[in-house]
Formats: structure tokens, C-alpha cells, sequence
């Protein structure tokens, strides 16, 4: 099952160096999930030779412009478009309100629903279930209410072994009941232990997006066993006054979330307008946790 | 002095083909007058390496999104630059209201004022003006209240002819008040007129900016000499009819508005997004009125 993640802006702030604000896209099972939408996102996915027309899920972190400014704009192309299936739609309350603002002074009815779920930034919550996924936000600590996402695989089914049950002319229409995990009690009063007869399925995988956040620990239990880690890593760790002040991280500390929680490898982003290349902040990083890669537009992850 | 206009994007309704939603950028003595700003104007402006600091004057038509979903995130990244001198903004009243909600969910107090007009689209009134230029709000006729723009330079100072006021020792406190195309009477009763000793200043120039307007004529009046017209032309004119519904032009409706109201030049833009190619455009416009450009991104026509 296709899980993997595309860099539409991997910016702090402001567009600079041909680097767009943060926006990524989110492939599971060919299901499509955009996590934040900078100003420019609707050019990216141009740029990128990707359909904005697949994208049924949008997940907004925080209201800042980096995150969201382009929201409006690729909503109503949807909608120029021709679009009549829904958009889910995850994010800050005010987000709504933002929107239908300015749809309400362009005179604009879409043609297509916005089925909106407020976020709030106390408590964790599971925000979405569909056959491939279940997301929970992660509550993270920036100046405005923001929260992370955490994209966890559903348990898949486990693996007949077929060979063995075709041999012993198990009945066919046991087999779902065993690919759920059952052991079967037979009228015969046979037992069928599923562990006889079946294999574990693939571990499931999980993406974990730490938008803008002080790297201050509280928001780690909830990473625990992460495939993909992406944090932000606005700064080098010598600029971790401002970090602090801003309420951003930097690549040391995005390395040391990543060791501590055991994540399998760490995506890197939100790079400060300052850092004209990037090699820096990765060596940095890598030092610490060696499976570090830097987000890169353009670039697809496979988690 | 500088009188031209740079063109950020030429697109009608959603970004397409390398083409961006419409902005201009007019340089009238090295001020800068920003006419729209679709989605991405301030990654066009890095994109062209025009340093959106110099920009004091945003001017807005109406609030259909590919003409101002830029601007709450340039005036973004004029703030987050440490911006201090004020922007003077024009457009439509609930501009303003659509900005300040951004602005307060994003707990951003600008460190620069934004000194707004709010336009109305009744009348055409003169909106603003300094000593280089007069700026006139154009009636247009869309689905929404829109005005264009009308940027006409301000008279110039009239030439004096230094070899005959120097040989006739005229003294030198006249000559501001001869620039002004006053005579004089001085007390002697020798009479200086005006006439003998300045010529004419440059005849003054004008950019009249028609944004998104059914072609009806209404606006013919105020176009009068006009150095150079923009004048959208969203369709071919096979395709009239979707231009009267949606109240928009086709390139021969603006050769013909060119024509009609002897301008010396005719710019189009804000192209639907089914013109791969733009020649077709140019070429039905130029049979009308030959001396037509296409409104194509990061050139910049002189007026």
C-alpha cells in the first residue's frame, strides 16, 4: 500500500530561494491528504503535475499565513473547476469563518461541500478514521494555537497461509473470520488456532507532522514508534534564543525528538528565510540522528 | 520620467500554464503602484527581483479571488520584513474587514500602517493623487462591484528658454513662477508673457486599467486619449456568449473599446485558462487594432 509524502513548500514565513511556504502532500493508498496550504500550493501542485481535483482531505495546523494563505485560493479553483465531491476540511475554528468571508464578498457558492471539523489545541484527539488511516491531532506549543497531525496505517488484516489450509481442506468461507485474528471452535468441536493457520500482517506505519513548535518535550509520548517524523527546524541550534522566542525549533532539537521518541527516519522543514542553502541545517541534524532528510520541494518520502 | 507597467500574472480565474492570476506593477518615476494581486504575486515579484519594499500603493478592482488572494500574504511579508513606512491601499470597502480577520486570528499587529480607501463602484472619482500622478476610479461592469483605473500623468512644469531669458537678464526669482505658465507684470509696466519665454512641457501620458468588465461601453467616456489600455480579454470572440454571462470581454471587444476611444496602445490579459497558446488572442485583437500586446509575465511595456 502506496504511504508516502510529496514537499509542496518546506519555507518558514516568507517565500524565498524558490522555496514556497509549507504545504505537503499525503498519498495512502492513492487517497490523497494535503497537510497545510501556503499561499502558491495550487501553483505547486501545477508545477508538480498533481491533479488538485484527488485531494479530498486538507488538514490546516495553525493560522498563520505559511500554513494557510492558500487555502482560499485552491478551494475556489476547485470550485472554478467544477468540483461537486466534498472536501473534509480540519482546522483552527476561525478557519470557517475566514473562508466564508471571502466566498460570501466574491459572491461565490461552491459547488462543492466543506465538511469542517474545528480543531482545538488542548487534548489529543483522533480526528478522522477511513479503511487506510486514523488521525489524531498532536498538541503542539506555538504562539497561536497550533496542532500537529498524526497519520497512523490501519492494523491490515493478517496473512493466510494458504498452502497449509487448502492442504488440511479448511472451508473457504472460514477464511475472513481467520484473517481477523480468530481461533475457531468448531461443532465437530475441531479447534482451529488462527496462529496455526495465519502469519502478522505488515507492520502498520504512522506519519507524525510537527508543524511550528517549541521543542519543549510536552508533545513526545504521542510520537512514540513514529515511521516518519517530520519537524520543523526553522533554525541552526546557534540561533536557539530566537527559537525560543519565536517558538521554533532547530535541527538539533528536531534530531533529538526524533532520537527520543526511536523514530525510523526524520524529514526536516520550515527553514528560516536566512539559510540560503540548506546543507547546514542537515548536518546538523544528522549528527545527531543519522536518518535525517531535508524537505526538499518536489521531493516525494515513502514512509 | 518612468512611466511603464510590468506584468505579474495574465491569468484569468485559476493559475494555469505557467500563466499566474492578474497583477501589474506600474513605475511612474520610480514609484511603484501595485494594480491587483492574485495568488503568488509576492513569488512573482522574487521571481522578476523587484523588491516588494519599494511598493507604497496597492490598488484593488474587486474581490474576486485571482485579483487579491495575494495580498494578505504580501502584506505579510512586508511586516514580517520589518516594513515601517505606511501602504496606501484602494479597494472595495470589505477589503479591509477580510484583511483584519486574517490579521487578528494570526495575532499580527502590522509594524506599518495601511492606509485604506474604501471604493465604491457608482461613480468614478478621483481617489488619489500626488506630484506625479492623478488616480481615477473606472466604472466597470462585472458581477460584482469593480472599478478600474485611471493613472494619468500630472502637468508638467512648462520649459523655460534659458538662452532668451539669460541674454534678456530676466531674473532668475520669475522663472518658478513662468514654469507655471504665469505672465508677469512687473512694476515697471513691462509685461513678460509667458508664451515668449517657456515652450510646452511633455504632452502627459495615461494608463487606463480595465480590469473584468462586460464590454458595454458604459466606461468609453472616461478612456478618452488614453496612452495606453489594458483591457481584459478573457475569450476569443467565438466565444461572446460565455463572455456576456460571465461579464467579461473578448480580445475584438477591447480592440474595439482601443479603437473607439483612440488610444495609441492596447494591452490584453486575464486569459482563460483553455488558451494554451495566447496567438490567436493577439492576432483577432490586432486586426481590429494593430498596435496590440500581450499582457505576458515579466515584460514590461513603456507608456
Amino acid at each position: 500500500m502506496k504511504f508516502e509524502v510529496t514537499i509542496l513548500g518546506s519555507s518558514s514565513a516568507t517565500p524565498v530561494h524558490n522555496r514556497n511556504p509549507t504545504a505537503q502532500l499525503l498519498n495512502c493508498n492513492e487517497k490523497f491528504y494535503l497537510i497545510d496550504c501556503a499561499e502558491g500550493t495550487q501553483q505547486q501542485l501545477i508545477k508538480y503535475n498533481i491533479k488538485a481535483g484527488k485531494i479530498d482531505y486538507i488538514f490546516i495546523s495553525h493560522l498563520h499565513g505559511d500554513h494557510y494563505f492558500g487555502l482560499i485560493g485552491l478551494l475556489s479553483s476547485m470550485h472554478l473547476n467544477g468540483r461537486v465531491k466534498p472536501v473534509k476540511l480540519f482546522g483552527p475554528p476561525a478557519l470557517l469563518e475566514i473562508l466564508e468571508l471571502q466566498f460570501r464578498h466574491s459572491e461565490t457558492v461552491l459547488k462543492f461541500p466543506i465538511e469542517f471539523t474545528a480543531l482545538t489545541a488542548d487534548v489529543p484527539k483522533v480526528i478522522f478514521q477511513n479503511a487506510d488511516l486514523t488521525v489524531e491531532t498532536i498538541v503542539l506549543n506555538h504562539r497561536i494555537p497550533c496542532t500537529g497531525f498524526k497519520f497512523s496505517q490501519q492494523k491490515r488484516a493478517r496473512k493466510l497461509i494458504i498452502e497449509k489450509l487448502e492442504a488440511e481442506n479448511i472451508p473457504i468461507e472460514y477464511f475472513p473470520l481467520l484473517k481477523r485474528g480468530l481461533n475457531l471452535d468448531l461443532p465437530d468441536g475441531t479447534v482451529i488456532r488462527n496462529e496455526d493457520y495465519t502469519t502478522d500482517s505488515e507492520a502498520t506505519k504512522c506519519y507524525c507532522y510537527c508543524s511550528d513548535t517549541l521543542a519543549d518535550g510536552s508533545y513526545l509520548p504521542q510520537l512514540k514508534s513514529c515511521t516518519l517524523l517530520y519537524h520543523e527546524a526553522t533554525f541552526l541550534h546557534e540561533l536557539l534564543d530566537r527559537a525560543n522566542v519565536t517558538h521554533h525549533s532547530t535541527a538539533l532539537q528536531a534530531a533529538e525528538v526524533a532520537k527520543q521518541v526511536g523514530a525510523q527516519q526524520l524529514l526536516i522543514g520550515h527553514f528560516s528565510s536566512r539559510y540560503k542553502t540548506l546543507q547546514p541545517l542537515w548536518e546538523e541534524a544528522s549528527s545527531v540522528f543519522k536518518n535525517t532528510v531535508l524537505a526538499i520541494e518536489g521531493s516525494t518520502i515513502t514512509i
